[in-house]
């Protein structure tokens, strides 16, 4: 049995990821492969606990270096529980934001030194890095707008979009500098329109081996 | 107004630390000196609810990275919303427990590398470190007897003994290395004996200003 392939998915506010994964899942498994869906920060008991003080004690504010340990705290226990032990079970793992993630959010929208989410990235994942990462890329602009939509807006307020601006940047940045894992959607487009080209990525890599 | 100054206390289990610490603290308030009493993991809001984390995963088991990073995780809370304000502010900082403990439980107890350790203290703390740290030193046997009289014995079983002397030469070797801020105390003796010895140090540690 050869180990599964590890993919996961990227963007920001907006941009429609929740909805591609499930199309994501959903080709791989018509594909005859066998799918572990999983998130971050979360994915085990203990990272969704992680992730409930994370979100608990957002509005009142948390030291960045504490905000990134718990990011990492939650990801070694995602690792060592799931990511791995599925990979090598021979499931194709599907994880709805990783390490990227942090290197946007904390490092390119808060500021964190990139050097040190470097170090924890190589201590706590070792060699493993996702085979394929697909980036769900909008305008800022356009992303609060539709994240707007769906949930109270005073969440979005202008002021922030200093901050989503940054975690843009700092994704294109990455996607840029690992053109061979990185694939960019452009997911201003219909639904539909965003899904072929996903399918249309999957059929290549997957052809590609 | 000059900043406070920073004391640890260290030790094994049973080595009388809780004891020492209220007498320590009513020493330096005896000189005139304003104390706060703090401990770790802990000490914020957010860092008691990750010790309660720590604390409730501990028997079904966690990590030993996970465990490490939530360590430094509740740390680097403590230390941007209380340490370092309260050194700022003229206090005296008494703390239950430091970075020590992570190189004894984690790096000793668990075998975790300690350069990882040393990576963590470097990015979380920069160039703070106690100033002044008290090492309350028992054999494991010992401490062991002293731990099981005031609680269920059976959380201290044999096929663990070999862990807490890890701890304890850990320990050991962080006062060797570090002769300048280490006091060793010998904690086999009455809790009379021990407290003489500590006020001497204290007396001693004060008068070199």
């Amino acid at each position: 049995m050869s180990p599964g392939r590890f993919i996961t998915v990227e963007g920001g506010e907006g941009a429609g990821k929740t909805t591609q994964i499930a199309f994501i899942g959903d080709y791989l498994q018509r594909a005859g492969l066998s799918v572990a869906l999983t998130r971050e920060p979360g994915g085990t008991v203990l990272g969704e606990e992680i992730r409930a003080l994370l979100l608990g004690h957002r509005h009142e504010g948390m030291a960045l270096t504490t905000e990134t340990l718990l990011m990492f705290a939650a990801r070694a226990e995602h690792l060592e529980r799931v990511i791995r032990p599925a990979l090598a079970a021979g499931h194709w793992v599907l994880c709805d934001r990783f390490t990227d993630a942090t290197y946007a959010y904390q490092g390119g929208g808060r500021g964190l030194a990139l050097a040190h989410i470097a170090v924890l990235e190589d201590w706590v994942q070792g060699d493993l890095r996702p085979d394929l990462t697909l980036l769900f890329d909008v305008p800022v602009e356009m992303g609060l707008e539709r994240a707007a939509r769906r949930s109270a807006a005073d969440r979005f307020e202008q002021e922030e979009k200093a901050f989503f601006e940054r975690v843009r940047a700092a994704y294109l940045q990455r996607a840029r500098r690992h053109p061979d894992r990185y694939r960019k959607v452009d997911a201003t487009r219909p639904i539909a329109e965003v899904r072929a080209e996903v399918e249309c990525i999957l059929a290549e890599w997957l052809e590609r081996g």
